[in-house]
């Protein structure tokens, strides 16, 4: 179970946060509690069909299944709230950003997908609309599709199909909920990456983010009442605040894939989205993950920290600031793994390392510690 | 790509039909069939990982893909309006209903899976609320949790995660967007239904709904409008409409999996959702599909007939009629499946078979025929 957006702490004055743009995880957080236990106690239904669940694959991003040969991964995400910008935006400037919505809401699940070692397979789309008329704007509908075949041939899936259900009375008038389930294989079973292999000394390696990604987009929303100009505020010369924010989440499973072409053997993988780059801390071990060197930050995620008068502390504890992707390697491997990314054309660094020592993130340039308090994610 | 709820001929007077209560099925269908082309064109893609899609379950209702040892089935599958009627009831009676709501989501994904052959392995649940304070009504929360885990109980599948994202501006406040995504093998191989050991002289088995199930439910509103006591309207003694509406869809993969075990091998299976009896047709193949018994028709749906003034032609071209599942067998198994059926706790009937001719539904003792041109599904 995982909710889409990350918590924060409250801060003072004018600083935006997470519960101030309307998201309150106190209230969902006891019935992730109850669905955790209650789908736990579930796993035990596979060995009447001569099958087991990988345990360690509880808690991580996607759920992992023994069948003999392999593992089978699968997985549901949703795509949160970024179409209600897409929107906002097509009626300020005629385009429909659609295909970019699109990549993002594979994104969500194949990014998720991969950290356990699965190479993604199967999409099935989930695209439930307000009523049957969302299908009827033939320019959205068709960039829609159009988006979704791209982001598909970029990550070697195949769209097995989906639903596409009109909910008057559930989704509101004129939206779209979207949500994409992926289904892979850990093939060869040694690709299985939840954890195990986990220590100090590896290497961590961030991969560059495209932006905002899918995440943050509540307080990059309430953010708009701040600005006169609205979504049209040039974050930079010709580039819109909301343009920027509706770059496609970068998609990193031909990274994974690249990486085990050429022999390397990821040990773990972050997909960071909600809760920023407090998901650095997501394995269950005790180990002081120390970054040295922090990639540059994405111009709309500069923006929305000087805007939202956030500090360091708070802006990387939510948004990607930059990295959308941690792969931990064995240090003999990680400048290969950063070469192989930029070969695949998403930008990476060798960022730091584990270290035996208290669980905690310290992000050096920045002077900044988050500890194991700072994320409670399971 | 499959549209959630029947479309059906409008027709004369207050008549109640399908168009007449909401649901525009020609505006959805160009989105469809453009999805589907850019969909096939996708299954290329998984030669580049040594498998390939079988390519006879793009348009059945799950996904196949051929992994080797064994085939990989997956779905996504929308819960509808339900969850609709289970609000307004709650406001009337102060039960929940979301225990049932909940079997309804997993049923609208396992039915459909199994029909290729697949044993359902792993659920994911998609519970997308209009606010975080859905999730706050203890409740309602803790008896979805709970029907969720039973209904996988039954099916005997892992329920390995999911996301409960909270999407104000998306999903309307105090409302939930419910689905299901499965995964599950067909093994050993010879399990694969796609319809290609279809023949004449099969066994038409119906197996009994236990209501409406999740198909209709926009009707079923509709209606209500007519009903002066509107939901609480007894349509038996100590039954109402509304409460007849939320019996819980039946799971019929206990069936499936049963029959695996007696060895018997269902040459095709349909589940009757959307489109009612035309359903039955699904099948690619040219047929006659005749039938000798008609099932008893739950009460609920006997009294939406006679309520939105259907005739037997349009109530079977919609509903499901009192059955919710359909399974084709050699002839000198059908008894047996029968029996086995009846032995999972599902009432079940011979009711027909196939035959060499013209491509159509006799529905011998209500007089009714459908031809193929009353269902375009693919």
């Amino acid at each position: 179970m995982s909710t889409h957006a990350p918590s924060s702490p409250s801060s003072a004055n004018d600083t935006l946060s997470y519960e101030q743009a309307g998201v309150n995880y106190d209230l969902i957080d006891p019935l992730k509690i109850s669905a955790q236990r209650a789908a736990a106690a579930t796993g035990a239904h596979l060995a009447g069909h001569g099958f087991s669940e990988v345990l360690a694959s509880r808690g991580e991003s996607a759920y992992v299944v023994d069948v003999g040969p392999f593992y089978i991964a699968s997985i549901v995400e949703c795509l949160g709230t970024k179409t209600l910008v897409a929107d906002e935006m097509r009626q300020l400037t005629g385009k429909s950003y659609y295909d970019s919505i699109a990549q993002d809401t594979i994104a969500m699940a194949v990014n998720d997908l991969i950290t356990v070692g699965a190479t993604p397979l199967v999409v099935q789309a989930y695209w439930a609309a307000g009523g049957s008329d969302w299908f009827g704007d033939k320019q959205r509908a068709q960039s829609l599709v159009e988006g979704w075949k791209r982001a598909c041939d970029v990550c070697q899936v195949a769209w097995g199909g989906g639903e596409t259900p009109a909910l008057a009375g559930i989704v509101e008038a004129g939206r779209i909920d979207l949500a994409a389930s992926c289904t892979g294989l850990i093939n060869p079973k040694e690709r299985l990456s939840v954890g195990d292999k986990l220590g100090a000394g590896d290497a961590i390696v961030l991969l560059a983010s495209s932006g905002i990604h899918a995440n943050g987009l509540s307080l990059a929303r309430k953010l708009v009442e701040r600005l006169p100009q609205g979504y049209l505020t040039e974050i930079e010369p010709g580039l819109s605040y909301g343009d920027a924010l509706l770059a496609p989440t970068t998609l990193y499973s031909p990274v994974t894939e690249a990486l085990y072409k050429a022999g390397i053997q990821p040990h773990y993988c972050a997909n960071i989205t909600g809760h920023g780059w407090r998901k650095l801390l997501r394995h269950q071990g005790k180990f002081t993950y120390r970054i040295h060197t922090v990639p540059p930050v994405t111009p709309v995620l500069k923006f929305m920290q000087e805007h939202a008068k956030q500090d360091d502390r708070e802006a990387y504890s939510t948004l990607n600031m930059g990295a959308g992707f941690a792969i931990f390697v064995p240090a003999a491997d990680a400048a290969r793994t950063v070469e192989i990314s930029k070969a695949c054309g998403i930008d990476a660094w060798v960022a730091g390392q584990l270290e035996e020592g208290e669980k905690q993130l310290l992000i050096e340039p920045l002077n900044i510690r988050f500890s194991d308090d700072d994320l409670q994610l399971r």
